[in-house]
């Protein structure tokens, strides 16, 4: 009954809240004699954090990461790894107003439903910036994959309405970052970074769709039956906060073909097997097939306005709230590195969980 | 690294394969002094049960479920329910011709792999027969959770590009269960219907989509973070063979409202705190809320054709495959109980884990 | 909360009753490719089987092992084995008379304080047969460790006041088989014999000590803090029933010893370092060191006397019983190769999760 | 796989070196509502520190708690508590000598045999140090259960070759606490305060043997089969730095007793079901049964001489090695708060498993 922590063999313990101490985890069963890239967690660290750009919300929140264990001259000794980001821009007063209040499509109500009990201030454990464990987990599970010649990458393929056209390879990195909304495809990119400054106008806030890719795998990872690689991508992703859906390969749309045109044809290239489409997004079975994974997770919009809402309070009375300070209109551009966090944690750890039988 | 087990309090192990013994499970954690229906778990492997109709396969395995322990006069003591469904339908000389070859869009070229072996016959472990293991956890779950008023309700609402309208309400057991599609709006049922029938014709195969709903509720289920309530559902769901999608809520659509449309206001109903609107599908912050969990699941066309296909073999060379003997044009019906199944061990496994805070 | 599953890689989910259909198990994590040696499993059953000797119950239960899934041919495939053996000897009248009686020392009482509810034929699920999940998965581990060049011996070395010299080296396996009572002193074997004999007599009951030596293990299993190597044994071989305490290397001695001379001495041999004494018993921070391991395990005396007992029922009335039928005076001849299959789990376990840092 | 962690619902997730930034830990699944005393955390923190006493070392490490998450106003949320005990005594050049060698007895290779590197200042990971997470964890599980009318006590029965008398009551928390040995026998405390300082002056080291006691259960705690509440316990104390053995209720002693003497009788009390006497040690067919939990754990001589010891470097080299600095002569007056944290923790753990069938 481990809520908080996620992994078989790399398994992430998460702790902390928006407006306590920090954020922090313990990282148990990363394999020794990993190099710890400081530079690239804090990157890492730096694509989620809200303050990147004109159209993400002006919180300045420094975020670095201390880490409190399991490093050796800042190599990993097999030891669990501690970390914590500590929270600078702690203003709980802030938050005093909705002590009592439940807001519309936030957990304060269920929270308390569940606990009797709740920390009021920011969303405390139910505020995104959770989520910061799963970005350093995710940056250390991205370095030891590298090693093994899988990258991972994601990418914003709609806000709002906007979606990009079907047809698109991979982006570079760098196609990706370029981007105010991390959307490579530069018309569409343009179009969602219009959105999201006509609807900041309106007070309003928008959702939008990820698309992510993994390369470089080998054939055999995943177990059949209840631990499907796909099927625990689809649980990590989902535990990201505003999560409303994911599907991989054909996904939805899948379902409209026949089986005729829906089969990935085998051949053989370069003496491997391989298929020739990849309606399967990569996995069959459960188990990776060698060629890339893909999948999409959609995002609702953000449950914080900038406009009056009613709603009512723990006393059963009407409240009207509004969002004070600083809040997102769009948060899909910020969690491109919490799914590519998500999906690197899955992949090392079935990566990891594949080795007992080698 | 339970690959063959699901559930934290509530846990199935599952085993078998398609034609060996037969397919079983192991149910750990069910509370003690429940009355075992075994009538209605019969009822429930008769409706994932090939043959059930003239548009599906003709196989007629009679899937008759024996308990092996945990019963004191058909009634639970809280040690491990042990069952088993043994496959009658036994022709492993059927399967000969696949020894060597990769049905493409099957699990026979990953599980080799994986493991460096399979078991061919049908499928083996990859088979979609391991689900009755999970129809029969399901039907107990089932019975659980009625006493404590939560009923679990799927429905096929699309078959290929046929799909029902989209203002339906939960519809009825009867309503379901007289289609034979299962889908509860007679215009599609019929239209599916005769799509079945001329994919058959052409040899080809169909996907589709099943809704599933959860009533009676109590607000406070599900654990904030990595173990949330959709999260859980989504691994269940996307762990059945063939599923390519999950969504809950209003799920992939749902990204193209604005917050001010998307957010569900509260209110006070009868003293209760309520939403007005379900666009949370009944889960704020992974938590239930009181409100109707509803979910959708995508299936992707059968992989086995009646027609020719070609593939390759383990040694590379060209081979031509057809679906020999019974096979479905359309899994999807018989698909609703195993959904209703995995949505049912979700449900009772965190109904269990609440029981811990109260 | 998995009560009934043991192990974290190779895993035993154990089911059954003692006189219900049989006694089960699945074990989840067999790595694929490993023949199994059936003649060797019924041979291991047999050393559990009541009725090996005159000394024994004469109760001839014919333990012969069904395999239910996971085999092709003989071979694993790396999906669950699952396996019964199934109750010849069902005679579920004998025991109505303990149906609201609570027998002294037996689990009859707090089985019905946890659960409100118990089967009372025969200890049902507290009985010792249970353990023959245990001897199925322990013999699999056996022969896949072998394979590996690590070898489990237990023996008998003490029963009631009569024990073995302590200077005893491992003994050979038919050292041990060839001694009625498994002790492989022949002094100390014959005293045990005629104790039993005596003690049968009386209608009284005799517990015992059993040594285990684990040999050929390389450096390197185990895992620091939580699961230490010896942790894990420990947990394993308490969990047998009638194990009232553990102790390996110097153990419950080696307290009176001063560090000077506890202190394992390291030196190097044919390029290996090595420990000149083994105090240590093998392991040294939880982590085995390449000695060989070694630990001891006391069983208390047989709770159920061939004489009268006065007990109290459900009700609170005071009750006389006498064990009917047939039972052993004492247990631990046949619990040699419980305890050997416990540690073998134990082993491979951990063998198969330093795979991970291979 | 998770080494680090310990428990199933209230989880102790430790972290940590002796030398690097502090010890700390994450404990999930502790019910929210619960007031924090950090009082007296700091107090059992106190009981483990060394520098307690003239016959302890002399470091004074202020063993301060810092909690990074999880509480509202000092009271629990639910959601996981990590904390931090910060080194401040960190000299790490005191060990430099002490990278390429094997300390006998010590961790160092088979840390270095299992992970091809290792933290070589003070043990790192291996350090008894490392209790102080489970001493947090025990402090606030001894809250809970203080709560719940549950006490646990544990003192020092042995010391080298001086034990107290058998026929001893459960001593009172002022009586063991006001030795210096934690022996609450006035004579034997005597006596072991003066064999420690005739072996410190040799230069010499001691073991010993604690004695716990759990009062205040209700019968029912406890899992059949693998988590009998003795093998939880078993295992918990036996991943304590230097355990050897571990034995509860009668133990090994009780091997030698005829089941006529062992069994403990059944009688009514006040309309109570019990025992009449206690051989059992509270606890049968692993659940307990209302009366009192004992049991034992011996703990080998401190492996840190103040004497020269020869050994072998990591190169082969024979070197000699002096303990520099601050050791204890013996640590068991210290580990009894280690040993009550680890039954404290395992108490809770059963306690809230048990509410699941409530």
């Amino acid at each position: 009954m481990a809520a908080n922590t996620f992994g078989e063999i790399y398994r992430l313990t998460s702790f902390g809240e928006s407006h306590g101490v920090g954020i922090g985890g313990v990282i148990d069963g990363c394999p020794p004699g990993l190099d710890i890239n400081f530079t690239f967690i804090q990157l890492e660290l730096n694509r989620r954090r809200p303050g990147q750009s004109s159209i993400t919300t002006a919180r300045d929140e420094k975020d670095e990461v201390e880490f409190l264990s399991g490093l050796l001259n800042g190599v990993t000794t097999g030891t669990p790894l501690a970390f914590i980001v500590r929270n600078l821009d702690q203003k709980p007063k802030d938050y005093s107003h909705l002590q009592d209040t439940y807001r519309p499509s936030h957990a304060d109500f269920t929270y308390e439903a569940k606990y009797g009990i709740r920390d009021h201030r920011g969303g405390g454990r139910a505020s995104a910036r959770e989520t910061i464990a799963r970005v350093v987990a995710g940056a250390i599970a991205k370095s030891y994959l590298k090693q093994h010649g899988i990258s991972i990458q994601a990418y914003v393929s709609s806000i709002g309405e906007i979606e990009i056209p079907k047809a698109i390879n991979i982006p570079s990195f760098e196609a990706v970052e370029s981007s105010l909304v991390r959307c490579p495809h530069p018309g569409s990119s343009q179009a969602m970074i219009q959105l999201i400054e006509e609807v900041r106008k309106e007070g309003d806030t928008l959702g939008g769709i990820i698309n992510c890719h993994i390369t470089g795998l080998k054939a055999g990872l995943g177990a059949p039956v209840f631990d499907k690689f796909h099927a625990d991508l689809a649980k990590a992703v989902m535990s990201i906060n505003a999560v409303k859906g994911f599907e991989y390969g054909s996904g939805f749309d899948g379902v409209k073909l026949r089986g005729s045109s829906h089969n990935d044809k085998f051949a053989v290239k370069d003496g491997k097997t391989v298929t020739l489409t990849n309606h399967s997004g990569g996995i069959q079975g459960g188990i990776t097939n060698g060629a890339e994974v893909y999948f999409r997770a959609a995002f609702k919009p953000v449950a914080t306005l900038m406009s009056d809402q009613t709603t009512v309070d723990k006393f059963g009375k009407t409240v009207i709230i509004k969002g004070k300070g600083r809040h997102d209109v769009c948060v899909v551009p910020r969690a491109v590195v919490i799914v590519e966090a998500m999906a690197a944690i899955v992949t090392m750890d079935h990566f990891l969980r594949q080795k007992v039988y080698q």
